[in-house]
């Protein structure tokens, strides 16, 4: 019989971060300042970021030490299981294998932690007492209330109304790590009160909230900013899960010919991919899939240019796929998906065909959350949900045409917060 | 560094389960009829349960195969990690060693499963279309409709008013896996109806709900009954949790002074400690602690005698520690330890001295919840909070007497359907 699970042992935890930013055969455009539109040197962003941080947002090592202390509260979850989903499979009738990364036994049940425990003590190394941030869904913010908890740092964050509201128990996680949250827009800030002034019932949108919690953190000497995607030094600490992934695969005598992950800012997304790139470089046959919402499609109908990161405009001027910074999207459940624009690395390699992308509708996506709790068990978030229905739509091409491709996705979180999702898919209000 | 999980390989699951009855010093006393009060044989529980169960609920045998089919699913979560809890440890200041098994990972984010599992697998078997059943909290209502959902049968469950309120996600799980959940007391049994003339507004009882769904199996040909706890085939389905706590303290050179679980029907419990009883029966100095709500104090402050399960006394009568089969315990959170009566063998074993119970008030649970959610970062179900609480308790107590012990606990499930129990606790309205 065929093993569900593949296991890694504790001492298989990768011990150092994979760094793409070497790898990348374009270099990354430079960050502007977003007044002058000139190139900014690291510096810029000490008011926001520890110098621990900086510096990784533009190494150019290729492998990158995870600290001791890292390790050890990695270690509070970590490894994490892979699945062949041989009931998902079956359901199917494909002739293709399907394994999946389960990030969902986190403390905050998604990928998020991965990055925020690193967040959490390069901030805690340089004597930060107070870091701000922002969360849509509430998986980033969650994640960086556990990790602030565990490293004694007072923590802030501002969620976008509509998840505030529409999840309400994300909001009492976060309260139970000991941090304190607001609804985005708040009147906290000059950004927040700006929105409310224009739409006193304004929805909010990550973009916004972003501005929110870096006008927060570039207003207080004793604070910091966090954020939960895009930036290089957050995909690099998301590297984790690619390099357990080609650990699991190869202890089953596998590898993917294609590797599919939702994609929101491109934590999840890259952490999952990018560390099979270099074997892509390196001629090997083997796709990258990012899925994002049909409702906000960046990689797929955005422009691929300069934009600053939030709705305000303070952050730095990136180059990347993006909406505009003034796009607000629908009010879709996957929350975690709701950002104008793409990380810079994600961008720059789909520019270049290195990396692909599709868009799904929302209803389609919960097609295939319901078909996978139902042969696989698991209860997928739905912004993992797209990932799901991107390896199902791979799967039903090689049904097709009969070929036995290996499909890999991220499972990025477990969906016991995002109920109220599923209740609205099976009312049929969706 | 001290490494925080202890991983099991997915070899490594047992294959068997471990039965204790054969083990008991005093042989349980048998079921009697709940009209006649003679005992009754293992055929009277026919119309209930699939043989396969049966045979399992007076088997004599020490060591039980796990059927493959059984043990593929349960690879969807199992192994499950075993932590020290060097957090904890370090908050407490105790020289106690504290580790903990945590069943938050599988696909319902409790311990249940490991059972459901096993249940739908034997009635699946013997060509069963439908099980009904109950559920207090939700856990083992969602439990068994994973488990039906994956070998296609038909679900019913009966879930307590005050939870099917309080934890409307819970539904949603149950209906995301495809199985049918009404609030108890409902109109559609005749104990249902019965219950809601007494009382319109009755929040019910996991004891009510029980008589419910055995009305409903017992009247229907295609239909059996599953119970989620208590019985003797339900903590044997348990003993995998205790048997890879074995393997995960040995693989680190430990050995547990006391083993502490929180206590409703006993599952959970059970499945915890009895794997270690052979030890203490050949004269290892270890210790075993229950932990139960003071408002439903079944094991600490109810009588020893004959009871029958439910409220309508339509099933067996069993000899445990029960409050009366009527008692209606106060609304807790910790639906799950909301039940009148103990599991027989755990009844015994308490009485005759061989594991010891207390009981706590829910205020302090909630205290342990949250220093554990804040030292340890994963967030207990309220129900798991206690064996938490057990556990600081003989840390403090270590603390105290200067005595390096090794404190094992079971965190039977994640916290995360029950955030509005934690919002409950910090707005002061408990």
């Amino acid at each position: 019989m065929q093993s569900r699970m593949i296991t890694l042992s504790q001492n298989e935890i990768p011990k150092k971060w994979y760094n793409a930013l070497p790898d990348l055969p374009r270099p990354l455009d430079p960050p502007l300042h977003p007044g002058t539109r000139e190139p900014i040197g690291p510096e810029a962003l000490t008011p926001l970021f520890p110098m621990g941080l900086i510096e990784q947002e533009v190494s150019s090592q290729r492998w990158i030490d995870i600290p001791e202390e890292v390790m050890d509260i990695l270690a509070l979850w970590r490894p994490t299981p892979m699945f062949r989903a041989v009931g998902l499979e079956k359901a199917l009738g494909t002739p293709a294998k399907i394994f999946y990364k389960y990030e969902g036994t986190s403390p905050a049940g998604s990928h998020k932690p991965n990055t925020a425990v690193a967040q959490a003590y390069y901030n805690k190394k340089e004597n930060v007492k107070r870091i701000a941030t922002e969360t849509g869904a509430g998986q980033w913010g969650s994640a960086l209330s556990f990790a602030c908890s565990l490293f004694g740092i007072e923590c802030m964050v501002y969620m976008v109304r509509i998840s505030f509201d529409q999840k309400p128990y994300r909001k009492s996680l976060i309260n139970t790590w000991g941090a304190n949250v607001v609804p985005s827009p708040s009147n906290l800030t000059a950004a927040g009160r700006a929105a409310l002034e224009k739409d006193p019932e304004c929805s909010g949108s990550l973009g916004l909230a972003i501005s929110e919690a870096v006008e927060d953190a570039a207003g207080r000497e004793d604070t910091k900013y966090a954020l939960g995607s895009v930036l290089n030094h957050v995909l690099l600490h998301q590297s984790i899960i690619g390099q357990e992934c080609i650990k699991q695969m190869a202890s089953v005598g596998e590898y993917p010919d294609v590797v599919v992950g939702c994609h929101g800012g491109g934590s999840n997304y890259a952490g999952l991919t990018l560390p099979f790139l270099p074997d892509k470089l390196g001629g090997k046959n083997i796709r990258f899939v990012a899925v994002e919402p049909k409702s906000c499609p960046s990689l797929t109908e955005g422009k691929y240019e300069y934009d600053v990161g939030d709705v305000a405009g303070m952050t730095p001027l990136m180059m990347m796929y993006t909406l505009g910074h003034d796009f607000m999207p629908a009010p879709i459940h996957a929350g975690g998906l709701r950002y104008h624009g793409g990380a810079p690395i994600v961008s720059n390699l789909i520019h270049d065909g290195i990396m692909e992308a599709i868009s799904v509708e929302q209803k389609q996506i919960f097609e295939s959350a319901v078909l996978f709790a139902r042969t696989e068990g698991h209860i997928p978030a739905p912004e993992s949900a797209h990932a799901i229905h991107g390896a199902v739509a791979e799967a039903l091409k090689c049904k097709e045409s009969g070929e036995s491709k290996t499909i890999l996705f991220g499972l990025s979180g477990h969906g016991h917060f995002d109920m109220g999702a599923y209740d609205a898919y099976f009312s049929g209000r969706m």
